[in-house]
């Protein structure tokens, strides 16, 4: 047996089973250190690894008939679906048979696995789902992107540390500098819940607290963790991808108004790929579960291999970097009684 | 005496005064129906509107003695600087001796001075800031974008209305479509105060409530009022502005990288001014500070002579079409209690 073992949701996502199970393949030619447990049916798993002499050895399969779809209720899906692809792969976690668990399915579905089947680390309060998001300068942790609205104070402190956690174990980020989003940059700026927090994150001694940053400077990479409400966070991560998406339609628009910023655009061609593959989910993998009790993975659900790839690395890093135990150990320095 | 007298804070903004009275001649030589009062240090705008024969007579100069800077406190500047330009600008409204105000002054100051000189409508629960924004197929309203945190659901489903009266009567908009910005379509979606606010706005019978409008969407035009609490809506804003400063930052870099982008982006470059020019606020004039008795108009910081005289033309509208009146009129449809 291999040092990491990693659960893999087999039938989660768009592109399930091919596209999780050539993600898969590819992990284990690059990792010698890993196994990976496969959840799904399990004859047409193995009629489908058949081939891959070179590492079949280290996959095990985890049978499983049925599957959480993408537009079932979660809560109800994950109690009564309880021979689902993902519930299995989740219960390997909780049933220490492996450390991790990478899925492309409901996100929903996700976090209500993560919650009642894999658990809270004890003395968390809430686990935060937390995407890696690309900044001018660095790449930066947004934490909580939509696991939790309606937070309180305490649950954003242990974000803040919980970010910290990831981002010094899984991207060695020496010191990471924790920013609270807010709408002004003086601690007496904010909601209610800001300013609270900002008062809770400034005492504690877990982790470096940057002060507030200003919604204006998410992107900027001035914060390598930056810590938000569930709503708020859902709002800068869909607003993101709404307003990139409308700035490039309107920059095409406009290029196709004259031959001259036509032919611009075809010579540009290479700089706007570039920014695309800078700002696409499949090179960054997939958003951790920061709070449970295991490396837990969500990958984008239009995750192709390559993502499905990284996200495997990162879920392998995260064991590696005990991510959980670290976690664990840094909740007493949080002072917060 | 011509049909709309504005009055106007010649020392609030960057370039006061020079660009505001710029603006201000502008305005009065393209709308023979306005009459503007300037609001600051009277001996020195005497000399600055002196040889403005054409328009001079429509000039009255309102003395003010004190300005109020970008960095003192909103609330003690207006409670103490009785004397400053933009005080007295907001006084003339008060006291029905101008229908509107406009100031390029601090945001926290025009919001303070709407609420304590020019005071509410009668039963709006908060006035609200509200920009309007490009969108991709049209523009819309987002409201509020910062004057209140920790909304009630009383307070957005005004908001509503306020968005729906402007964009209705100044901006000619037929039925506009009214969204609540919410991390999902469904009417469950959301923290207690997206889901209570939803209740309330399906009910009312004031505007065209179009359901929630996911973060994503904000910017594509399918709304024509964007409604959040005050906190999400700058956040909004804010990041609206640090993204496409990030994305053409990187593309700018991404473009200096081969021979080939860089002659492509100096073709393009006019596109890229046009869409610049698209995004700017000095276009689109101010944001009206929606519930005040009175059309106050906030025009950025940076405004120059151009910017005024949008924002003085925007002001000039709003009293044209009864924004105050149709707002107070409004508040009965909405049936709340």
């Amino acid at each position: 047996m291999s040092q990491y073992v990693i659960a893999l949701d087999a039938m989660g996502g768009d592109h399930a089973p091919e596209a999780i199970v050539e993600g898969a393949l590819r992990a284990l030619r690059k990792y010698a250190d890993i196994d990976i447990l496969l959840a799904g049916p399990e004859e047409r798993l193995k009629a489908m690894v058949a081939g891959a002499q070179d590492v079949r050895e280290r996959i095990g399969i985890l049978n499983a008939t049925q599957v959480i779809e993408m537009d079932e209720s979660p809560m109800l899906a994950v109690r009564t679906k309880k021979d689902s692809s993902m519930v299995v792969a989740m219960n390997a976690v909780k049933e220490g048979r492996s450390a991790a668990a990478v899925s492309a399915g409901s996100t929903g579905a996700v976090l209500a696995c993560g919650m009642f089947r894999v658990g809270r680390i004890p003395g968390v309060e809430r686990p935060a789902l937390a995407p890696v998001l690309p900044g001018l300068k660095n790449r930066f942790m947004l934490i909580d992107s939509g696991a939790n609205v309606d937070c309180q104070p305490k649950y954003l402190l242990q974000f803040g540390l919980m970010g910290s956690v990831y981002m010094k174990n899984v991207l060695d980020v020496e010191q990471p500098r924790v920013g609270l989003v807010n709408i002004g940059s003086e601690a007496e700026k904010g909601n209610k819940l800001t300013k609270e927090t900002y008062a809770l994150m400034e005492k504690q001694t877990g982790y470096a607290f940057a002060g507030n940053c200003e919604a204006r400077d998410v992107f900027t990479g001035d914060y390598d963790v930056v810590v938000a409400d569930g709503f708020d966070g859902n709002v800068i991560l869909k607003h993101t991808e709404g307003l990139a998406n409308v700035l490039f339609s309107m920059l095409r628009e406009e290029m196709m108004g004259s031959l001259r910023t036509k032919i611009g655009a075809a010579l540009a061609k290479p700089a706007f790929r570039k920014i695309k593959r800078r700002m696409d989910y499949n090179t960054v993998g997939g958003a951790p579960l920061l709070g449970v009790n295991g490396a837990v993975v969500k990958a984008h659900g239009s995750s192709g291999a390559e993502a499905i790839e990284n996200a495997i690395a990162q879920a392998r890093r995260m064991v590696e970097g005990d991510v959980v135990g670290k976690i664990r150990s840094g909740l007493s320095s949080l002072c917060e009684e």
